[in-house]
């Protein structure tokens, strides 16, 4: 069928076949509510998590997705090289009536050239009598003629038992039948399914303990997350005896998602201790975590356990003062062994010991260093008093580090301000237009220029780059990615608990991109673009600092 | 202490004190990366939690932060009435070597007037004498002295014992020597808290049922989220024999957060049968959470289990198909339960029943008037396609459904734009001015005004005021008392976080008063003071039907 013999089992891997780490980001992950795979950003997300090392890559559904047909032709002709997982062409059973290999989805499969077939049926009696509208007996033929033919044709074949838990609760019978139908032809795996993500943790594991004790069928397991258990009720399945377990990258997937592959290994790696992974994968998780987000064009969720910006972020006083004594009673893991970092969250909570730890974390050594890191202290109290927060600004308060500890010039703007002035106007005939002149000097030459925008800070980042970028050709890379404004009442609430409308204080925090890394600065005044002017400034400052400072090599 | 009986038990729910949902958002939630709550936030968040019927709402920590100081300070002043939750202040035990009435942070839980303390303890001894640096007979002495002092002076007593399950896997006699310290003293509950977070819904259950068993104590659960397990980890808890369950709205809280509140409670609720919630209130589900994400400016989660937009949204042609034939064979539950709605296109997110149901709560009776909900349906969807929400903008709505009802002139705003132009300068000497005047037609008479203010949007509020109050005096009483600003994608789509920065689309909410009562509105533009503008005019419009019409009487 294939030039060499195609692979069917985990390579490279400690437990080999003895344990499935089963992807379906390809497939069931690309049902969430906003993904749109090309078939490159396919091939992409397989490459990714075959270099993490899960032993099978579900890569879509061929013959009913053109796109799925295509990733399967391309991946068969060589586009697709996997070093560590085995292909997976996901379809369903022949149609009631017809023979497996005359039944042109069966055929599909076959044409897809994938080593492996996952096969799904109903097992909910409900679902075979009123969506299939047959009855149990061709239910259980369809699924054993389609898997004995797929055998027979040398492919391996596991068996995705629908709405499992739901059927073996309303009809256990009828749920074994359809298991032992797939096993008996052939099937290596008979996974259950949530496929209405109803189910929890204990009721998971009474199941599939009670499932492989009267079978003796090897089990998998696929859970939905509406419940918002799915990453426990699968853990809790391997716990109960089943060795497949299917997931998707960040728990993609349709409705609630389904259960995040990046938090079902690590908890099966670093609380099970189940060697999964390839030597080295482990420290990829965070880092392959973020670029599938990025491929599905999806912030990463930065709360998302293990991988998430925030998973180690400590933002608590009390406990960043304890975590400098002993990081390993504050953190449930290394955050390192996942490819993560501790964060230290400076705020208003916080004291010396976490402006010590974010300069380390930020590259800087203020160990040595009583009076810089109490000028520090000092200045993020005062702005903090005033509404400034740095906990999401690391590059502005990079800029305060560097400034008290003298590398002033680097942490200074490119440019110095004369004046600016933003006009918005509603005008009689209803059009509103914003436009921004900024005076500034750049070295020495006095610049004027004046831009348009489709609000007050668009325009002033449009003038303020005309103002620049004969001088800085780079700028034209930096990009602004996000834009947050936070409303604030002055001088905290104590001071003015009535009537913060809008004479208050507001924050702005400005995420800005030169396409090889990110960073957020803030600004703060009672004049929204004034605000938005300080945080500009800030981003250029940082974006100069990435191109000619400590940063430039990064 | 407190004028009238404080209340320490839940009101009005079916389980009263048998089971305690306890919500602790307004202290372990707000140490979310990026929360930053004003007091009159926080008394808002209690509002809604007590509308939903949670027991136990934990307001801060008195003492050691100021804002939670002054939370209860106001909440005891009258300013938080509530139906069905009793008011918690967090605390810890007295320090090593103080009597606990000589201890300020003791005291300052006392002063804070709250009837119920929770005291957080530590149970792991490797805490206890790494970071306390005191031995395991005085931590006990300090928990045992704090609940004896805060019992006899009237208050009902919970604990946090902190570190519990990794504590007792360490030393099981220490960890249960605290909780025996606690509840032979008086403590009601001992809650076992997963402090880092690193625990599977198994291990929970087991610990759970021995320590119930071993003990005989009331035991409660707090669970992080570190695993991805802390609702599945919570609700296994509760299986196990745990009657107190802490979370958090949306799971809010430090590094991955804490248990969901509205996934634990629609587990329990749905899954386990358990009528936790007050009659009427588990339909609100949806919007509380919702409006909580609002006040703690964050963008809901779209895939977030029960609540979230997509939570029972179906893409898979296969499943959409399907469910219009059975619909409760392709969702784990009614979505109506909750307040959510199923949804096969994207599109279809504003229902009949909703508007019919919120016109009814607004007081208009729409339910004979099929064309008018049609229109409002249809004003609705095409405003929120563009970026605009009313969930959290009742005084918007009811002014389309007014329109929609033929109650134009009482819709109507009080004048007519002409023009406005709003100026910001930094001026050379460093100095930031805010001017704006607007050109309105007032009953005919054709008035401009300028003013200046501390921003764009206070000046603009102020000319417009400075042209309307010489024939409408009566809105010198009405003020902006909040302002919040949200940057969106434009088409809606928060997920996508590609080119949305300065050039996005904004919506602004603006609540106003008149003393006499409160109301939200909302504006969506490109331009954020347009936006704002739009908010500002729909707020005049409210306050104008206020005073003259169907709410003069309120």
């Amino acid at each position: 069928m294939s030039r060499t013999a195609p692979r069917t089992e985990p390579a490279g891997t400690p437990l080999g076949d003895a344990f499935h780490v089963y992807d379906t980001t390809l497939r069931d992950g690309a049902q969430r509510e906003g993904i749109s795979y090309s078939v490159a950003d396919k091939l992409a997300v397989a490459r990714h998590l075959d270099a993490l090392g899960v032993g099978y890559i579900e890569g879509g559904w061929p013959g009913a997705l053109p796109k799925d047909t295509e990733f399967f032709a391309r991946a068969a002709a060589g586009e697709l090289q996997l070093r560590h997982a085995a292909l997976v062409a996901f379809g369903s059973t022949r149609r009631a009536g017809l023979t497996a290999d005359r039944d042109p989805q069966v055929r599909a499969l076959l044409d897809s050239q994938a080593p492996v077939v996952t096969l799904v049926a109903k097992s909910d009696r409900r679902h075979i009598e009123r969506a299939l509208r047959t009855d149990v007996a061709e239910n259980c033929a369809m699924v054993s003629d389609t898997v004995s033919f797929l055998r027979g044709e040398g492919r391996r074949v596991f068996l995705d038992a629908e709405h499992f838990f739901d059927g073996y609760r309303f009809d256990p019978d009828t749920a074994l039948r359809v298991l032992e139908a797939a096993v008996t032809a052939g099937a290596d795996v008979a996974v259950l399914c949530d496929t209405n993500g109803g189910m929890l943790p204990l009721g998971i594991a009474e199941v599939v303990a009670e499932v492989a004790g009267r079978t003796g069928f090897r089990l998998g397991i696929h859970c939905q997350d509406d419940t918002g258990c799915a990453v426990g009720n699968s853990v809790a399945a391997v716990q109960a005896g089943a060795t497949h377990v299917q997931c998707t990258a960040n728990g993609y997937g349709e409705r609630a998602g389904n259960a995040d592959l990046f938090a079902v290994v690590g908890n099966l790696v670093t609380k099970l201790d189940m060697p999964l992974l390839p030597e080295g994968a482990f420290a990829e998780l965070t880092r392959i975590s973020h670029a599938l987000a990025e491929i599905a064009n999806i912030a990463p969720d930065t709360h998302q356990a293990y991988v998430g910006a925030s998973a180690f972020a400590h933002k608590a006083g009390l406990h960043a003062s304890a975590i400098k004594v002993d990081p390993e009673l504050y953190n449930h893991m290394d955050p390192a062994v996942v490819g993560n970092g501790q964060r230290v969250l400076v705020t208003e909570m916080a004291g010396r010991a976490s402006v010590e730890l974010k300069g380390a974390e930020l590259g800087l050594d203020l160990a040595g260093r009583p009076e810089v890191v109490s000028e520090v202290v000092q200045t993020v109290k005062e702005r903090e008093a005033q509404g400034w927060s740095f906990e999401a600004a690391d590059a502005s308060l990079e800029l305060i580090m560097r400034s008290a500890l003298g590398d002033g010039s680097q942490a200074a703007p490119p440019f110095t301000l004369e004046s600016y002035r933003v006009i918005i106007e509603h005008r009689a005939d209803g059009v509103v237009v914003a436009e921004a002149t900024v005076k500034v000097l750049v070295d020495g030459v006095r610049m004027i220029a004046t831009q348009e925008g489709n609000g007050p800070v668009n325009a002033l980042d449009a003038a303020l780059r005309a103002a620049l970028t004969p001088s800085r050709p780079w700028l034209e890379k930096v990009e602004l990615s996000d834009f947050k404004v936070r409303i604030l009442t002055p001088g905290g609430a104590a001071e003015h608990p009535e009537g913060h409308g809008t004479d208050a204080v507001t924050r702005v925090l400005v995420e800005s991109t030169d396409h090889g890394g990110a960073w957020t600065t803030v600004g703060v005044h009672g004049n929204v673009v004034e605000a938005s002017w300080l945080a500009l400034v800030d981003a250029l400052a940082y974006a100069a600092l990435r191109r000619t400072g400590p940063h430039a090599a990064a």
